[in-house]
């Protein structure tokens, strides 16, 4: 891990925690409880936490080095940058009752703690907060990275339809998987990394060039991560090993698996149509992903999504020095002890 | 029940029906389809219903009038009238899940068709497809429309969780219940009444006139519809006679009721606090809310409400023709049988 990330990730985080603060304090006091448990400074009964656990903060960090990028300062992108996190989280929280998941962050998540009534109003809350910044005192540059920001919320919510959708259904189909993971965590990852130039009032094509890097950073990321999801260690990942199989995800290795036409992948088909993988069968199950060339060719993917990502910071409208920051905060993201 | 205001009803309607249909066109199919169910358009197959039953799309009925009170086309305020009855209906997408509701307008709920996930990412779908209703081209007008919608919900948001959080606590305050009403049902009409006048860029003045005409209405009908939870004809209700009382809501009448410092507001909340209301209990409870003020007051607070909002109409800026309609159209959603 290069150590210059982490300096970063403090620096903007120094920046963006106490506006965050600020925005979330204009909630009524009800609705503001269950999101400031939900950042993890507050526990249940209301009290604050000693040293409360964040996220990392990856989109406002993205979203403030996006307007340094284009030579604007940082505070230029800072209620984008608010905005950007607060509505991430909110679908965080949607997220969780919709996938039942009890915990986050090691923490019980807000429907297992408040319920699911108050965990959907709160998620509601949360979007439109977010809005609310960027509408508030409405510049060009505010309404046009509001309109952004409501564009790539609503490709997100697609992205995660279709996911719900390709679960239940039995078609698998690569390029659908890679447009669903654009969708799903390319769409805010790309705005994030376009909002600051958007603020800042940079050049469409220039802002184009940053909503590309954060676009092939985000599927990078989910194709690093389905690597993970299937042959991640456990201690690392905090899942069981193999949990996507277990799940019977239809990730991107096990998608280009299904799809490859080989003996491995008919195998591997016939192994998910059935009732249960137990711990030979997740293990059965990876060897084939592997053979049938789901393994490798997600991981050459990964590596050209890396790639692309930085080939579109190349230009002489984007700061070297900057461009070279979002890099290592892009390989920092993405590597995760792979 | 006055001829005008169906006629009027089925004229607005005739405008935003095809704008509403292309708009829920928008979204992916896979998203389309539980928002389409849930408008009534189709069943749960997908199927086209033959005779549709809609929502009596009061809030753009109201979104046009308020264009045409100010000497604009009824067409100015589209994409405003459109974009309210949408953040309406997501608002009721995902209250029928926060209160267990099996059934709306006689179907069963989108949450218990496609269950409750969907239902959750179909409502945050139809909240982002609303603004983007507004600020896709974005006029300085219609970002004003935006950022005024984004307030209102927020609102209603507001004013939904404080009503959960009054079922849940011991304490009633008439002033507290009164903001409840402001927020819950007020602020949305409040928006309807005034988005057209924004669109077509009428001075602040008259849209704040146009905002109190709303929310008047906003408060007159939630008040009248407390008195229709207690004494309503079940067969012109629908719900069962004395269902708020049975549900022990804290509503407007026992709000006032139990503040009122009588011997049956006292003997009223004994009977909140109990274990179980039966039928003798509910009719018990109901003549103790009327003994205690409950009933009186609130009706007079209801024909004040429907005063103040037809006297805010009375300026010069605001065509009498259409003021007209609009006193009508708060009568008659405000009336009904009562």
């Amino acid at each position: 891990m290069r150590r210059a990330t982490p300096d970063l990730l403090e620096r903007t985080g120094a920046m963006v925690q106490p506006a965050l603060i600020e925005a979330v304090g204009r909630l009524p006091a009800g609705l503001a409880l269950p999101v400031r448990y939900h950042f993890g400074w507050i526990d249940q009964a209301g009290s604050p936490v000693p040293n409360p656990r964040h996220g990392k903060g990856i989109r406002p960090a993205l979203a403030l080095l996006s307007a340094e990028a284009v030579g604007a300062a940082a505070e230029v992108a800072l209620p984008g940058a608010v905005a950007v996190e607060i509505v991430h989280n909110f679908s965080l929280v949607h997220d969780d009752i919709i996938d039942n998941d009890p915990e986050r962050r090691h923490r019980a998540t807000v429907w297992k703690t408040f319920g699911a009534g108050d965990a959907i109003i709160a998620g509601d809350a949360m979007m439109l907060l977010g809005l609310e910044l960027l509408l508030d005192r409405p510049s060009p540059q505010r309404v046009a990275a509001a309109a952004d920001l409501v564009r790539a919320t609503a490709s997100m919510i697609a992205g995660q339809h279709m996911d719900m959708s390709f679960d239940r259904s039995g078609d698998v189909d690569v390029d659908l998987s890679w447009e669903m993971v654009s969708l799903k965590t390319g769409a805010l990852l790309a705005h994030s990394s376009a909002v600051g130039a958007i603020l800042a009032g940079a050049p469409e094509r220039t802002v184009r060039r940053l909503r590309t890097f954060g676009l092939e950073l985000g599927r990078g990321f989910q194709a690093i991560d389905d690597l993970l999801g299937i042959w991640g260690d456990p201690s690392v990942t905090g899942k069981p090993a193999g949990n996507d199989l277990r799940e019977r995800k239809k990730s991107i290795p096990v998608a280009v698996a299904l799809a490859s036409g080989s003996e491995a992948g008919e195998r591997l088909a016939d192994l998910y149509a059935g009732e249960h993988l137990d711990d030979d069968g997740i293990e059965a199950a990876a060897a084939l992903v592997e053979e049938a060339g789901g393994r490798e060719a997600t991981a050459t993917a990964a590596r050209d999504c890396m790639r692309r990502a930085a080939d579109a910071l190349g230009g002489a409208d984007i700061d070297t020095r900057v461009a070279g920051e979002l890099v290592d905060l892009a390989a920092f993201v993405v590597e995760r002890d792979f």
